[in-house]
């Protein structure tokens, strides 16, 4: 039998090559080795968000599209959505019934978006105890890993401490969930900074390739290579950075040698880019265009994961209430 | 159309004349003018007994033999128990969103139930949240009242404010519940302090009538009459508050005043206390046997409510998902 792993991302809309290569890549690769449980997160979005729901629905959407365009297979996976699988509800409160507080204010997240986000209200007890409905969400599947990024380890090792105490105050039910490292690749933005949606400097997985090339187009570049005949370095440009994720190594190293020679131009430096992300989102967009002909597709793929997770968690949640004799 | 009420008791077992006067009485009362809806909380059971759960179950069965046999009627009132009914749980995670911290930390009985129960480790999210479970107990069926006592008023406050804030972030969905307050008879246990499992001074429901009579028989009065023929004062006498819950006016007026007069001895003024009791308790002993000699009743019951319950809910959660956009 496989290992299972579980992983969810909050309803952002659609994705951009950032959350491509931070989660949905590696997602892609795992769903053959492990059983995997795939969800968005809307209720954790209200963590953050709940005083701006409008955008909930169409995100949970377009990022389900992008999703099964990018390759996550419901054939090998479960795909579902959070939401509809009510049992992460109940396991969250019995799970906050035997966390202490003070678990939860020591992750180093907690204090840290309620300062990024000071434009927001977070002193609610929701934003304090999403990462008991985060540890919910994992144990409900017994998963055996879980696959994050680094700065997500803290939840893991949460959830790794709030199954122990179950474990010890009532009768052993769950596995101890193992962290699986994504390893992220540097992604720069059109604008040089970190890709975001919120920097308005993302590439999206859905842009057409006109898009795409344009976007590129008006990337910046090694801001010292002021004209055409001046050498570059592309140990500072952010187009270099987006080499080293999508070019094959001849072409790395032709743009590395030419730019710094001023033989190659950003211009075609850029092309070479422009082509090798083309053919890395090619049949994303193929499958996109398959995906929005059948527009049922996506509610049946989610149904019939909610109803799979719904099974799944039902077995756990039936030892939960006789370890707890509720 | 009938107003609805909700109010639920954690799951203590058998139930004394305290439980009862304090509430069930009162909830007898009501369920003929009111669409009831009465439920047992055990899930808030855990949120100070996490520790020792093992009698969950058996109390909830017993309070509910004793509610039946007490007279609430499943054909007019909707009997459940919590944990059958995960809506909810997931209106408690969509209503921790929204619920300021300091709105929690504030309610009276929150400071004042860790020191009470100092042997307990009441640093847990659960117990700092449980009045979020409580208003989404009666949030979810949109009662517009709910009974209980003065102790619990703040929490029905909190409910208001919950609803308001809901109502005022997303669209109009839920009622104000208001607040129906039970008057609490004094009802003094058998030493004289107040009625309670946990002082060992309680006379039960289910006491069968020898019981009733013998822990009468030894129940403190007056400690200033030592004998038989000295006059007593009824105004500091625990069993002749008992009669003022129990004992007809001309009962009352009598044992007042030969007490007084030393003309009853206590052995005679609690043979009268027993025969009130015993007239009060007979209707609800007989119920008791019947309920007991059809062993699938209570579960039939609470299957029923848990359905009815159910149905409810999912027309407030339909709304709910719909204001919220989720």
């Amino acid at each position: 039998m496989k290992s299972r792993i579980l992983s969810g991302m909050q309803p952002s809309g659609r994705l951009h090559l950032g959350n491509y290569m931070g989660a949905l890549a590696n997602w892609i690769t795992l769903q053959d080795q492990y059983d995997g449980y795939f969800f968005v997160a809307d209720w954790h979005a209200l963590s953050t968000n709940y005083a701006d729901t409008a955008h909930i629905q169409a995100f949970t959407r377009d990022m389900v599209i992008d999703w099964l365009s990018a390759g996550l297979d419901p054939d090998k996976a479960t795909i579902f959505i959070q939401s509809q699988v009510p049992n992460h509800a109940v396991l969250h409160v019995l799970l906050s019934m035997i966390t202490p507080i003070p678990w939860l204010e020591r992750i180093p997240t907690y204090k840290e978006q309620q300062e990024q986000l000071e434009d927001r209200d977070l002193s609610t007890y929701g934003f304090l105890g999403y990462p008991i409905l985060q540890s919910a969400d994992v144990l409900i599947y017994n998963a055996d890993f879980v696959p994050v990024g680094i700065d997500q380890a803290p939840h893991v090792e949460l959830t790794r401490a709030i199954a122990r105490r179950f474990n010890s105050l009532y009768t052993p039910v769950f596995k101890e969930p193992q962290t699986l490292l994504t390893e992220t690749p540097k992604l720069p933005g059109t604008d040089g900074r970190k890709m975001s949606k919120s920097y308005n400097n993302a590439i999206y997985l859905s842009d057409p390739e006109d898009t795409v090339r344009e976007k590129l187009r008006t990337m910046v570049t090694d801001p010292a290579r002021k004209r055409r005949k001046d050498p570059g370095n592309p140990d500072v440009c952010p187009v270099y950075d987006l080499h080293k994720v999508y070019s094959g190594q001849p072409v790395l190293e032709q743009v590395n040698n030419e730019c710094r020679t001023a033989e190659i131009g950003c211009i075609d430096c850029k092309k070479h880019l422009g082509d090798a992300l083309v053919d890395r989102l090619q049949p994303i967009w193929e499958r996109n265009r398959t995906i929005r002909e059948t527009p049922t597709l996506v509610d049946e793929v989610v149904r019939e994961g909610a109803k799979r997770a719904q099974t799944t968690s039902h077995v756990t949640m039936d030892s939960v209430r006789q370890a707890m004799g509720i």
